[in-house]
Order: C-alpha cells, then sequence, then structure tokens
C-alpha cells in the first residue's frame, strides 16, 4: 500500500493517534458515552472557532456540504447577496448562492491578491445585502482574506457574515466572535489532520434569528439547523445518524489541537511555511502571493520556465510515484501555471519541509539542474 | 472505552478488518492509488446494488444524504409526486420531496405493515407522478416492501422509481436493474458493517435523462450528480474532496461481503433472525410484523406488560450499561410500544443472537421473572 507525505491542498497526513481513534470499535450515536464525545467536540471546536456560538456542531458533509450547510439555511429566494470572490471557492460560493435563488453580487479580485474591503463595501451599501460571505484562507490561491474589515462592514449594514475557515481552521487564528462573523464552517482533512468527511460549523444568534424568520421552510433536509440543532442540542433527538467513528477521530485530533495550543501550532505553521518558500525560492520558484497576505498552511508558487518545459503535471506524477510526496496544481484560472504546497497541521514541521524539497531537487535535477 | 455489541437500527459492530483498513494512511482523493479503490468500491457496489449503472457511486453524506441527493436531482418545483409511507423513513421522503416544491401524494398503511400495491397503483393513476418513492426495508418497523409490484406500476405510469436501501443493501438481495429501480440509497452503518458517512447510491439510464432534462438547475451543488459524475466518471474532475479514509474502509467491508457472496449472507441474516424471533417469543415478545413480511436484519418486537410496567428506556438502559448490548426503541408512532432489535452484517450471528437473548433474560429476571 503507498504511504504518500500529503503536501497537496488536503487531504494532510493524519496523526497516528487519530488512526487508532479512527479504529476503535463504534458507539452508537445516541449512547450517553458517545453523546459526551460529541459535547467534547462541540466544546474544543468553541474553543477553536473562538466563539461561544452552542450551535457549533461537526456537520456530517465534507467542507464543501458546510458551505452549502450556511447557504441553505441563510439564505431565501430573492435575497441579494454580496460574495467575495477571490479564486475558485468564492466561485463556488456563488454557485451555491444563485442555484438557492439569491441575487448574487459579485466583487472579485485577481487570483493571488486579496479582496478589497473597499470594494466590498461599495458592493454592501450598493446592494443592502441580507448576507455577506466569502473565504477567509483561498485554497486556490494560498492568500488570507482581511476578515475584519470586511465583516465590519457587513454588519454595519445589517448583513449576516458568512466565512469559509476550510483551510484556516487549526493553522491560522480563528476568532468568530471577535470578529463579528455569523456563521462558518470548515473541514476536517487540512490543518485538523483529520480524514475527510466532516464539516465543522458555528452559527451564532444572528444567523439563528434569521433562520427563524425564514418565510419559506429550509429546502434542504438533510441540512436544515433547525432538525441538526435537536440532535447537538439538549434534547438529542434523533435526525441522522451521526458519523460516529468520524466524529471520535475528530475529537481526538482536537484533543491534540489543545494539548499544543493554538498560538504554538499557528507559529509552528508560519516557521514551516518560511522555510518552504525560502527554500522553494533557491529552487527558483517565486510565491504567488505578496507576503504580507500569504497563507502560512498553504503556499502557492509561480512555475519557473524549466517546469513548465518539462510538463508540470509529469514533474508531480514523479514526484508522487517516485518520492511518495503528493503536491497540488493549480485550480480554475490558475491551473498549469502555478503548484500549491500544503503545510497543513500535522506536516507543518521542518523536516517535512527539507524532504519535499530533497525530492523537488532530484526531480527538477532531471528537469534541467538547478 | 466501551466497547458495545450494536443491535439497534445501526450502526452495527464493524469487523476488524474494516477497522484495520480505516487507520491506515491516507491517500490523496486524486492519487491514482486512491482512485483505483474508488473504481473497485463503484463496481463491488453495483454487485450488491444489482446494478449496471456506471453512476453507482459513495456519496459523501449519511444514508439520509442519500435520499436527499435522489430527491434534490429528479424532482423540480410543482412535480407530482407518490410517495409510500409506511414509517419514519417513508415519512422523510415527503418531508424532503414537500421542502423541493414536490406536489406529494402519500399512499399511507399502518405502521408494521407493508404498502397495497394496489393502492400505490391507484394513486399512481389518479396523480401521474413524475416520480414514484418507497423504503425497501422500512428501519422503523422491521417490514419489507413489496418492491417489484410497485415498481412496475409506477413504470408502467412513465414515472420515475426511488427506492430507499438503507437497510436492506448487504442483508438481503437488491436487484434494481431487474425490479427496474430508476435510483437507489443506501448507509454504510447497517448491512454493510462501517462507520456512518457514506451513502452508497445508484441512478440508471432514465434517471440521468431526467436529470439533463431538468428546466432548473439542481438546487444542491453538494449533492448535484452532474458534477459528482465528473468526478466519479472517466474525467475525475475536482467537485469536493472524497472522504479517502471512509472510502477506503467501505472498500475493505465490500470485499468481505464478496468473499462470503450475498445469497450466503443473505441466508445468515435470515437464520440469525429467525433465531432470534424463537428466542424472544420464549420471553414473552411478539413480533409486530406478520411473518411473510419481517426483515431479516431488522426484527420489532411488541413490548410484554411487564416491560411495559418496569419502563421500556430504564430497560434499555440496564442491557446498555450492565451487559453493553445497544438495541432500539421504537421510533414516531411506535414510541414506547416495541422494541427494534438489529442484526446487521457482522452481527447476523448465532452467538451474537445467543448473547442478547441471555442478557435479556437477566435484565427481564429483575424485572418479574419470565
Amino acid at each position: 500500500m503507498a504511504h504518500r507525505l500529503l503536501l497537496g491542498p488536503g487531504p494532510s497526513n493524519v496523526p497516528a493517534r487519530v488512526l487508532t481513534a479512527l479504529a476503535q470499535p463504534l458507539l452508537g450515536h445516541l449512547d450517553p458515552a458517545f453523546l459526551a464525545i460529541v459535547e467534547e467536540v462541540q466544546e474544543r471546536l468553541r474553543g477553536l472557532f473562538g466563539t461561544r456560538n452552542p450551535l457549533t456542531i461537526p456537520l456530517s458533509a465534507t467542507g464543501s456540504g458546510g458551505m452549502e450547510a450556511c447557504f441553505v439555511n441563510l439564505v431565501e429566494p430573492g435575497d441579494p447577496v454580496v460574495v467575495g470572490v477571490a479564486g475558485v471557492f468564492g466561485e463556488r460560493m456563488c454557485d451555491v448562492a444563485a442555484r438557492l435563488g439569491a441575487r448574487v453580487a459579485r466583487v472579485e479580485s485577481e487570483p493571488g491578491t486579496v479582496l478589497d474591503p473597499g470594494a466590498m463595501a461599495d458592493a454592501i451599501a450598493r446592494t443592502r445585502p441580507a448576507l455577506v460571505a466569502f473565504v477567509h484562507a483561498e485554497t486556490s490561491t494560498g492568500a488570507c482574506q482581511p476578515v475584519q474589515a470586511i465583516a465590519s462592514a457587513a454588519r454595519d449594514a445589517g448583513a449576516l457574515v458568512v466565512l469559509d475557515c476550510v483551510t484556516s481552521l487549526g493553522g491560522l487564528r480563528v476568532a468568530l466572535d471577535a470578529w463579528g462573523v455569523d456563521a462558518a464552517y470548515s473541514a476536517t482533512q487540512k490543518c485538523l489532520s483529520t480524514p475527510p468527511g466532516l464539516a465543522p460549523a458555528s452559527f451564532g444568534p444572528r444567523a439563528l434569528e434569521r433562520l427563524a424568520a425564514r418565510r419559506a421552510p429550509v429546502p434542504s433536509w438533510y441540512f436544515d439547523l433547525n432538525l441538526l440543532g435537536g440532535y447537538f442540542g439538549e434534547r438529542r433527538v434523533y435526525h441522522h445518524t451521526a458519523p460516529v467513528g468520524a466524529i471520535a477521530g475528530l475529537a481526538e485530533a482536537l484533543r491534540l489541537i489543545d494539548e499544543e495550543g493554538m498560538p504554538a501550532r499557528a507559529l509552528r505553521h508560519r516557521e514551516a511555511a518560511e522555510r518552504l518558500v525560502a527554500g522553494l525560492g533557491r529552487l527558483g520558484f517565486e510565491p504567488l502571493v505578496a507576503q504580507e497576505y500569504r497563507l502560512p498552511m498553504l503556499t502557492s508558487v509561480r512555475l519557473p520556465a524549466r517546469v513548465q518545459a518539462a510538463g508540470e503535471a509529469a514533474l508531480r506524477r514523479q514526484l508522487l510515484e517516485r518520492h511518495e510526496i503528493e503536491i497540488g496544481g493549480g485550480l480554475g484560472k490558475l491551473a498549469g501555471r502555478i503548484w500549491r504546497i500544503g503545510l497543513m497541521g500535522e506536516n507543518a514541521r521542518p523536516a517535512v519541509v527539507d524532504r519535499l524539497l530533497e525530492a523537488l531537487g532530484v526531480v527538477l535535477g532531471g528537469a534541467g539542474g538547478s
């Protein structure tokens, strides 16, 4: 069986303690012993999201399902919505919202740059949106968006703020309550270093007010927060069968994160990224994103001429097949133009960076010397 | 850590080989080594579903998400839909369909009985539905519905047939193509004995024609089969990050099933259920469902007076806390009136039945002697 070092945009490698937790016998989804684990997960997720929101839960879907859950509960047909599009995942928000009948106003930034809070504020003033949504850590570019400025402008205009924390949670400080974010979602397979399949998400009081004031029922039964709140609240009412094994795995991952502490973990991510950028620079790769906006857990680099000449996909395949290292290619407009290297959670370590740089040196040596 | 014998309506216990598979290091979701596992899972699922449908896939959600995926793709606002309601899960189908704007005609049967194909045919003739949906193995009652007669009536009227196979798949023969079922879904935590979190599902040519002819986009991005078909087809286009670990676990579970062979597995389920019903009879429990419609993997029994007197929930709690055995209570209209005992997948074995009967004897002894 292949044993890959996963340095793409996710999934990342899973620590042994989490793998062991995933191999434990299951508990029933209404077993008091399991419900204690659910409570623990909810409380640890609150810490990580920086919120006191009671409805902070692991949704039974991947991160994209978390995105869908936010829009399906908080948007109604005809609602004006402003979406910040700084890459593929902002683009996806527009698609999700439009399918639900929202009137979507897009504010775009060039891939690799960040959203302009002024342009967002203008769009908000112009469209008086019910909801403003954007991505904290844009996984398709490696750029970190200015959350606070945009969230303030949105709240000042009475709009709900929805934030994608898929790639940021567990690698960067997230502070929903301090930032004024009303709903947020993440994924397990990035900086939480847990297999994909759950979407940690959090919904604040203003989001729940909006939900209660809906004119029409939530169109999705599966993601309806009214029903999910029954299971993830005090009554513990059956909705769907919770993914008990995955949640037990997530609990162990969150314990590991709390043992390390988020400040130390964020620092570890930043230092690993700096080491990576320096090493990649020596190999001729330039970062796509300006230093001040660069994400620590995902580094995107432009491809030097010799990589383009050798075929970037062929080089990535060599890295995978000969060195057991996965890195990511570009997505959307950046396909074929960049590489995306993730140092997420477990993998944000100097030894991992050095192993990648050494293997890259070998692969690039075959592609024309360094 | 508690080590439960899971004899409720699911999850069931997971065999050691599957737990071991779940503890293996992850592969990336676009890694050729992982895509080979995906192909294997798709092919084994086709065998289990009794279909040649290319679009036979593990959806990234629990079984209830599989239900939602069927309706969200195949129903449009205003569509007449006939739903057979023989318990809680048929009821859920009505809720899911109504949220999507379908005009739902319900055909009900008393809980514990099965749908009347004649009544279904009448409703189909009266409403000319776009789609007819019902549940194969109703998990809330333990009754097996007459699939072929209903599916024929639906197809004769030009309606799509959607079948819930959540509890049947892997414990009873399923034959979508022979039965004329156009779309079906299941769950991993019942007779596949894999943790909850995936919904195996299959979509046939008539379902895909309906999808292609939609007037409006699929309202759900996450469950849109047009997009899912890109990843689970030849192009392997990224949609969302597939739950790679869970799919590797499912692959191992499906290998185990194929090693045993479905006929032997179905027989094992039937024999275990007969042993259980006989033993429960000696303890004073009568089956809710008439013999010819009884499911093998889920037995529901009425509660004798001494169980009612002692408090059925208190007795189940004793069984859980003192004997580490979980069984299920009644759901919906049957809450407090029945117990539901699952012998699903791994647990459909005589030794498991005997362990339960012995423990039940002890618990009931404390509740007034047998």
